[in-house]
Formats: C-alpha cells, sequence, structure tokens
C-alpha cells in the first residue's frame, strides 16, 4: 500500500505553519512557516492603547497559500510523498480571534471600505479592549441568574467573542453594522479553503463556540437573544444557528480554486477547526488523567475526561466543553496569559547590554540563572504581566516583584519571572485536582520546552512533578494532520492515531527534592500574595513577607557554601 | 583687613573631598577631591554577603593628605589666599563607620596583623551585617524598660555602632580582643590630624555619640555596662567616658606632621567632627521649621528646635539630639537608606543598552521619564531596596514594584522609583507635622538637587511643597567649614556664619496642582503597601490596587489626549 499523509495548518501568533505528516508513525516529512506581514510581527497596535491587538486577515490566506504550497513542494522531493496520497487537512489557529465579515463570509478588512480600520480586522485572543464588558456579561450572567458562567470557570474573559463583538459595538458602530456575522478564525480557515464560507452555512467548532461563545447544550446552544440584547443592544444578531461540531468531522473538501494555489488536488477532506492549544494536546498525546501543558508566549492547558462520568464545574477554569479536544471526552481547559511574553517583556526592556539582545540574552540570562539555587536572590514574582487567565480569570491585574536590594541581579529577576510562571502553573493543577481531575502525568510542549532545561528543571521543581516533552516539536500542526487523517478515513479514531503518531522524549525532568522543598515555602509565599493582590478573600498579614524570603535566601545561601 | 578662610574636609563613601572658603561670603576659593583607592569604588565588600559594607582606614589618612595639599595649592593660586589665613578645619564623614582601633588609638587594620581582615577595617555606614544584633538590642531595650530608644525613633539600627561593636564580639572575636576602643570616624579623622588619638583622650562628637551610640545626658552619656553586657559580654569594654561635645568646641589643632604634609602650618584649630548630613545641613542654612534634605545615594533629613522648648519623641525618627547639628538647638535627624542607590541599581543592573551605561543612562533614563505624565506608567514602588531607615526603621525589607504590564518600560521603571523615594520623603514630613515639628521650608542639597530637574519637581509634586536648593553645591563641606570658621573665632555663633556664609538658588520648584493631585492618589496606594509590608498594623485589603492603578493610568493617559 502507498504510504499515506495529512496535511496539518497550525495559525500562531506571528506566523502560519505547514506541516506534512506520514500517517504511520507520525514522521514530519516536510515544513514550511510563513512570517505575517502586516503589523508587528503580525500584531496590529495602537501606542495609545496597550489593551489592542489586532491582526489582518489577508496574512491568514497568504500565509495559507504560501505556507501549505511550500511544504507541499519540499515534501514532493521526498522519497513516497505524493499530493495525491494527502487524505486530510487539519487547521488550528489562536482563539478567541473573531472577525467580522460580510453576508458573503469575506472578512471586512478586505474590503476597500473598510481596510484601514482596527475594528474590521481580526481581533486576536490577546486584545484585552474590550475589559469592561467582560465584566458586564458576567455580572449580568451572574446577577441573572443565567447558567451560562458554570462552564467557563464563573468569568467571562476579555480575551472572547460576545466581549470583543460588544466593544465593536460600542466602538466602531459603522464596522459592528457591516457586519453579518462574526467568525471565529479557527472557523474562517475551514470555510475559506472549502469555499464554504456563507455565515449561516459555515461549520462552527465545538471547541471555539464552547470555550469562547459560552455555547453548550445543556442551554441548548449560545446564549439567549435576550440575555445577549441585555448586554448590548444589537449583540443578539450575532447568534448563529448551527449545530457546533467537532474537529472529527469535516467542514468540506479542498475547494479548486485555493488547491491549484498549493499544489495539492482539490476535494482532500478539510476537518472542522479548533484552537491550536487542544489540537496540540492531541499531537501530544493528551489523555484521561494527562494535563498537556502547550507553553508558548501564554500556556494553554489542557486535559480531558470521560464524558460518560460525572464531572464538577471547575471554578477558574477557563472551559469545560463536551468533545472541544478529544470526540467523546469533555475537554479541559486552563492557562497562563503569559508566559514566554514574561520572558520576552524582560528581554525587551530590561536586558543589560552585556547580556545582549533577543535570543542571546535570553540564552544569556538563562546560563546565569541557572547558576542560582531556589531561593537565593531573596526575589518573589507575580505572573500577572498580561493579566491573569486562571484561576482568577481577571485581566485587569498586573505584575509584581517584590525582594529587591541593591545587588539584586539581572538574571535573579529573569529567574523570578521563570518561577512566578511556574507558581501559576502549580495553582492550576492544584485547583484541578481540588475537584476531583487527577493528573497523573504532565506533558509539555512549544518551544520552551524544547530548548530550556532551565525552565523545566524550575517546573519540575515547582510543581514536584515530573516534566516529560512532547516527541514532535509541532505537536499544534501535528494535533491538526491527525485530525485530516480521522477526517479523511486513514484512522477510525482520534485515539488511534494518537497511539501510532504521538509520544513522548526520552529526556524526563524530575523533581530534585532539595529544591522541591525550597520551592513549596516561596509557593507559600506566592500564594498569599496572589490571594492580597488578586481576590477579596485574604484576611492575613503581609508583614512577614519580606522577612520570610530574606530568611529562605539566607537559608539557600548558607547551602550552598 | 586680610581675607580670612576655613576649610571644610568631607568624607563620603567612595571620596573624600576638602573645600577652602572665604568667610566673609562662603565663596568656595578651592577643592580637590581624593577618590578611595581600596575595594570597589573604595568599598570593600563579601561576594556571599550582601549585607557587609566595609572601608579601608587608609583611604581616610591618605585622602586627607591628598585632598587638603591639593586643595591649599590650588587655592594659592587664587588672590588673596595664604596658608597662614586659615583660621580653622572642620571636618565631616559618614557614619555611623566605626573604627576599631589599638591603644594608640591607631586602626587595626594599619597593623600588618590585621590588614587583610574585613571585620578590622571601618564599618562603612551602610554595612547590616549586624541586623540580628540591632534587634536585639531593641528587644532588650524595650523590653527591659531602659530608656534608650526613646531618642532614636524606637528601634536601634543595624547601621550603628553598638550593633556592629556586638556582631564583630560574635564573629570575629580576635578583632574584638585585640580593639581598645571603637572610634567613629567623625572622631578619628579630627584626632588623627591633631595628634590627640589616645582613646580616653580624643573628642567624642555629640551628633555621632547622641545618634549611633544612644549617648543621652538624660541617662549620663552612653547605656549602662549593665545593659551593654546584657546584649553581649564583653561589650561594656567599649564604653568610653569622655563627655560628647558639639562641633563649635575644638577637638585640638592641626598637628606638625600632617601640616607639613598638606602645606598648611601647625595649630590651626580643628573643630569636633560630626556626620556629613548634619554639617551639610548647617551649609544649606538649616534653621529652625526649615527642613534640610541631603540627597545622594541616601537621604538624610535634618531639622533643628529650641532646646528651650519641649520636644516630644517622635516614633520613627533616626534621632533627636540636643545640639548634634547647631549648638543651642536639638538635632532631628531622619532619613532614607536608598535614594540615589535605587537609581544607580537599576542602571546597573537593568538598563537596556539604548540607554547606554552610567551617567549617560541617568540622563537618557530621566529625559525619557521626564516625558511621562504621574500615573501613567500603572506602576507603584516601595523604596526599600536598601530597608527603610525612617519611619519603619527596619533594615530587612526590601524593594517592591507593582503594576508591571507586557508594555512596561525601562523608563516607566526608572520613574517609579523616583517617585518611590518622593513618597518615602513625604512620609517623613508627615511624621514629623504630626508630633509638632512644623516643616515650613525644604531646602535640598547635593548632586540629584543641582543636576536633576526631574526628581526636584517629582518631590515638590508628591509632597505638594516648594523645593528650594542650596546655593552651595558642597555644603557639606561649606557646613564643616563654617565649623572652622567658629572654633578660629571668625564669627561667635553657628547662626552668625550662616547668615553670611550660605543661601538658596533663585530657581525654585514648586508643585503643579494637576500633578499634585495624581500622586495624592499613588500616594494613598504606597500608604496602603507600605503598611501592608511594613506594619503588623494593616488590616484593609489590598485586592483593588492593581485596579486603582490601572484607572489612575487610564485618567493620566486620557488627560494627555
Amino acid at each position: 500500500m502507498a504510504q499515506q499523509f495529512a496535511i496539518g495548518v497550525d495559525y500562531g501568533t506571528n506566523s502560519v505553519r505547514a506541516l506534512v505528516v506520514d500517517l504511520a508513525d507520525g514522521a514530519e516529512i516536510a515544513t514550511e512557516v510563513y512570517d505575517y506581514c502586516h503589523g508587528d510581527a503580525g500584531v496590529l497596535v495602537d501606542a495609545a492603547d496597550p489593551n489592542l491587538a489586532r491582526q489582518s486577515p489577508a496574512d491568514y490566506i497568504e500565509g495559507f497559500h504560501a505556507a501549505v504550497a511550500g511544504a507541499v513542494a519540499k515534501a514532493t522531493q521526498a522519497a513516497g510523498f505524493d499530493p495525491k496520497h494527502v487524505v486530510g487537512i487539519g487547521v488550528d489557529t489562536t482563539g478567541s480571534t473573531p472577525i467580522p465579515v460580510n453576508a458573503a463570509g469575506t472578512p471586512l478588512a478586505l474590503l476597500d471600505e473598510f481596510q484601514d480600520e482596527l475594528a474590521a480586522q481580526a481581533w486576536l485572543w490577546k486584545d484585552h479592549t474590550a475589559y469592561s464588558e467582560a465584566q458586564e456579561i458576567t455580572a449580568k450572567a451572574r446577577d441573572g441568574g443565567y447558567p451560562y458562567l458554570a462552564k467557563c470557570g464563573g468569568a467571562y474573559s476579555s480575551e472572547w467573542y460576545w466581549s470583543k463583538i460588544a466593544h465593536c459595538l460600542r466602538t466602531a458602530p459603522r464596522v459592528a453594522q457591516a457586519a453579518a456575522s462574526w467568525v471565529e478564525l479557527a472557523d474562517y480557515v475551514p470555510a475559506y479553503i472549502t469555499g464554504n464560507q456563507h455565515p449561516a452555512k459555515l461549520a462552527r467548532s465545538i471547541c471555539a463556540s464552547g470555550h469562547k461563545a459560552m455555547y453548550h447544550d445543556a442551554w441548548g446552544g449560545l446564549p439567549s437573544a435576550e440575555f445577549l440584547e441585555s448586554v448590548e443592544p444589537g449583540l443578539s444578531r450575532f447568534r448563529y444557528d448551527a449545530k457546533a461540531v467537532p474537529s472529527n468531522k469535516p467542514a468540506g473538501r479542498l475547494c479548486e480554486s485555493v488547491a491549484r494555489q498549493v499544489g495539492l488536488p482539490a476535494g482532500i477532506p478539510v476537518a472542522v477547526g479548533a484552537f491550536d492549544a487542544h489540537m496540540g494536546a492531541v499531537g501530544s498525546g493528551c489523555g484521561v488523567g494527562t494535563l498537556v501543558k502547550i507553553m508558548g508566549t501564554s500556556t494553554c492547558d489542557c486535559m480531558v475526561a470521560p464524558l460518560a462520568q460525572p464531572l464538577p464545574d471547575v471554578p477558574g477554569l477557563c472551559g469545560i466543553v463536551p468533545e472541544s479536544i478529544v470526540p467523546g471526552m469533555y475537554g479541559l481547559e486552563a492557562g497562563q496569559s503569559a508566559v514566554g511574553d514574561n520572558f520576552n517583556w524582560f528581554v525587551k526592556h530590561l536586558a543589560p547590554a552585556e547580556f545582549g539582545a533577543g535570543a542571546e540574552a535570553h540564552a544569556a540570562l538563562t546560563a546565569a540563572a541557572a547558576k542560582l539555587r531556589p531561593g537565593e536572590s531573596g526575589l518573589l514574582a507575580l505572573d500577572w504581566n498580561n493579566g491573569n487567565r486562571c484561576v482568577l480569570t481577571d485581566p485587569l491585574l498586573t505584575g509584581l516583584l517584590i525582594g529587591q536590594t541593591l545587588y539584586t541581579t539581572a538574571p535573579e529577576i529573569y529567574r523570578a519571572l521563570i518561577e512566578a510562571t511556574a507558581f501559576g502553573a502549580l495553582k492550576i493543577i492544584s485547583r484541578l485536582e481540588e475537584y476531583g481531575v487527577g493528573v497523573s502525568e504532565v506533558i509539555v510542549c512549544g518551544g520552551i520546552a524544547e530548548k530550556n532545561p532551565l525552565v523545566m528543571q524550575i517546573y519540575a521543581d515547582v510543581t514536584n512533578r515530573p516534566m516529560k516533552i512532547s516527541r514532535s516539536g509541532q505537536t499544534c500542526a501535528l494535533g491538526a494532520a491527525i485530525f485530516g487523517a480521522v477526517v479523511g478515513g486513514a484512522y477510525p479514531t482520534v485515539e488511534a492515531a494518537q497511539a501510532k503518531m504521538t509520544g513522548v522524549k526520552s529526556t524526563i525532568y524530575s523533581p530534585i527534592s532539595t529544591q522541591a522543598a525550597t520551592y513549596a515555602k516561596l509557593y507559600a509565599l506566592y500564594q498569599m500574595l496572589h490571594d492580597a493582590f488578586g481576590t477579596t478573600d485574604f484576611h492575613g498579614s503581609l508583614s512577614q513577607v519580606m522577612k520570610d524570603l530574606i530568611a529562605i535566601r539566607h537559608d539557600a545561601r548558607r547551602g550552598a557554601r
């Protein structure tokens, strides 16, 4: 039998990647990356408003053509590959990244009339302009006795679908009026490449609808028109009737015009889209009891749990949605709004000349930070420079650094920022376990996992659990390819495909008990600051925090002698 | 009549300066600076212990010879100057900077046996190794019902005389046993240059004794032997019997050997020494109702109040000592452990390459920070990177920065650090006024006051008071020269000399009401953090701090449009 292949297409924050995968073993045959050309590395920003982050839909279209054509061309040079043997295509994207479209399903930003308007572009996941609307939606749902918050951790986010649309209605009414619908990027790309763009007909994914638009079968799909109108008059016009579906269902088949541009035959089945992290979880081998952490600029934590068993609502979790990750399973999503972004911020704004810039600075600071023992800097940070997604679900929280002396160095702060993200990660694991979702294994994927042993060791020590690394360096694209394989009929189930196509590396980071013990002390202090600044429940005293940090520092330095 | 001159010699943390002054009007005829050559810019440090800061006494001796000889040589080229017309010499120094000496009064560090021993050097003011001893002294004095803390703000500092000696007894007993006495640098220099070094005979200044060694007439001088022994056996051996005296009294006359080396006639009267900030206050025109701020790496705040009127103890003030600043007046000392040091720390460890290094970076960061409006960064800092001297008197407090986002820039943090020191300054003014010491005028001196209009404007806005700048750029040395003039008989009183020799510049920084209003909001938040982390009295909630900072940021940015 001829080899079979699938293509996974992964839309990130700054670029899109296409990956050609061998279905027999998940081997990566060819890959091509297209860097978005609009804005600041693909992100349209507004100097006057640090909350704003948009993207040009043109980057998505050009990116698909260039990345897929490039990957197919490279694969064609490999023995055994033929475009005819591509059985399916899967697509994953960032989200919630909704795009206003006209009645034909064309993004408004691609029309001359709106091309320069920021509100008409794609509203990138990390756009926080809608923070007031998010608070209002949360308050109205809670105070009005609506059930909608139960599956999204008790608070609706400024990053999500309805917040952003409501904010557009208020601040850019001309755009809102011109929009016939708002389409998540994860749904837009499959719609575009299959030619099924009409807003009433395109496939809406359960992943995007369930995690970001409060879609749930329990209340008959999307929130009621009455509720949405109470948030903002006109908002209910953007409800859609389609039943949202998981990604083992097809969105359609590759249309003629796109097929021609990318060097593939028309008619290849295309899976319903999903978010990058969810497909990344699948590509990492996500199953019951396994937490998959997709670490990048932010981090997404994914787990699954059998639909057949009862699952409580978990406060502070971003979402619990049936079949959003693996069909037949609840998909649980948690996450941290900034992980690598915290380190990038430090390098961009505060790295002294001696450490160089960019990747060089990351390497030099990491090397210097790796020489430090846990606790010896006397520093502690909160990882909230981009708000807190879990478990506080509050985008208006900000960063904090405590313990500075006149001798505090840049590598010490860099390490404290890494540790802060690890404490945030532990907070999520603890919350899952408190609500009965056992975490028996942690698999990490993403660039940080592969390139930064220091970060992985700190995570192992802070969480006091082994950190395994996904075998694939492109788990999101691999996960998308797995769904391509399933809709193409090469495997009967996602699990069957995972068994052949995914795995972990031989290097596992195990916790070192002395370091874990120090981090347990620091985590206790982190929890105090977390609760004091992030909740209204804290009634303790912070007067010993600085002293305790000095005592831990003292012990760490004495231990080092 | 021939012109008359005095010489002020000012020992700072990194260098010593000699200044030749015309007694008619305070005109500065010549000056010479000697940079200490030992250690890191004069400071001996220990990589394993960030609390340690020592100095080589050899720098003090070489520094006197080089600086005074240089200033005299330069002055000799000026019309009207003759070494014979120098009527007196005054000396000011850092402190508490005690030096262990042998029975002849020679610093142990100058003996071959001890020259490499850190404990045998001068214990520089900012050495905090004795923090436990300071806590024990405070606890023993308080719990034992001793009166000693009443005049030093209720807590004894790790920077001070008895803490340091007790720490030496515990950690370097060989040095402690070899010491016949410990002599403050402010007393050591006059003793050395007059040849009156014998520990039992040298003049002890009321400034050093009163502010750092708990010397007070109310309890008959130094703390009792019984009390000192209860702190550490052997400590009482370092009590001295001399009655401590103010600096309008002579310590002796310039001895033959030193006179020869510096190009002056022997026999010139030398005033009893005092601390740099206290003589700086005199050189700035300190009088009743005037707060003089001597701003440098740290800041010292000085006021005087008539001895004839009752004055309550002011909790958190570093000291209230009769005649320590101006004879006939109470001397009140407050201060901040780190001001310029906070800015220097940032430049040394966290300034990105684009801002350059050292003075260039300070200038570039200041220029960028000056473009920001109060509140628009959303940041708030505590100015405790070197502990808190007033009003919390706690050296184990550390720095804090809150409000960071992924867009926070280096100039924003730099400005937040400046603002933090201004909030700390306001805390001191408020405490003085709460206890009935009216502050009707603020005069600032020191390099920052002269060179950084941004810092002065922020201080004016934060404190909502005009900031005046001392006319002299060398107020410490000028103050020392004023005492030289008084002991030399050129003026009958310090006040008479001040009237002729001191003044303020024409540029006065006045508060801008809109900026003051924003800072009042930020100060309320600063006070919450101050009390939450620095006291056990805080029972409020910090859950709104980050939100309030964002609201202030929002208003500031909207106001900027």
